[in-house]
């Protein structure tokens, strides 16, 4: 099974960056539909999305904002990770087949208690940012390893 | 096919609110891992989350932003409206089988142009807060119907 570490608080640095790229694909936007319950047409119909001003279908905005998540809990700080608050400015709309790639970079360390926070940058394909933030975190004390759960393969059936 | 309709801006009144809930499955867990990335075996792994701080699996903090963004997205405003932002604070960890609800509340209007700030609380079953923050939204300034798709059952194989 593959392993995860953290990055511990002693460890972590100003200015530490960590990257996380994913291409959204049609089947993300659709399991985002499922498990939030946003069915909302723009995500969905392409024959309705057409006439929008985006003109294609696009991703919901907080799909983004789950990859982000991701970024944290996967890369840096890492496993152990506890998420205590987020901003997020949705600056451009994620259009399926699009790569975003979340750039994370430690901006503050408190000076007493093992906590963080990251700027978080997320850009297109093309380089344009499309969701920028801030992260606060818990970091884990310990130097930590985990084990990564085998995720299940999704099927779809309409 | 069911339809949805927006709350358009000369409508839309300071305090008026909205609700929104949702139970929290496995599968929506399992699909957010999925959709994001993030395999961590605290969302994932009952053995490795019994022995945590948690001592069972919890969902991941961003799947309930997802919720939060459903809530907006199909309730208050409704159909047509634009993410501009998201502030998020993860005040409890909520676990399977927990209905979250989320109350937003229209706390500003925009002066001149069409935008609102919402109030978002999300509480548990037992009246805790699990999450709170404020969503920037631009408001559609046409009522807006719009059939809602049908989503697709999932399945999910080891």
């Amino acid at each position: 099974m593959p392993t995860i570490s953290n990055v511990p608080f002693d460890q972590l640095q100003i200015g530490q960056t960590s990257e996380y790229a994913k291409t959204v694909t049609e089947q993300d936007i659709q399991l985002f539909a499922v498990l939030s319950g946003d069915a909302n047409p723009v995500h969905l119909d392409p024959d309705f999305a057409a006439n929008t001003q985006f003109g294609e279908r696009i991703a919901h905005g907080m799909l983004t904002g789950a990859v982000i998540s991701a970024a944290i809990a996967m890369q840096m700080p890492g496993p152990g990770t506890i998420y205590l608050g987020q901003t997020l400015a949705f600056k451009r709309p994620v259009k399926i087949g699009d790569t975003v790639t979340v750039t994370l970079t430690v901006a503050e360390k408190h000076a007493t208690k093992p906590r963080a926070t990251l700027d978080c940058v997320v850009t297109n394909q093309n380089g344009q940012v499309v969701v920028e933030g801030q992260a606060n975190v818990m970091v884990p004390t310990e130097s930590q390893t985990v084990e990564v759960p085998t995720l299940p393969s999704v099927s779809l059936q309409r």
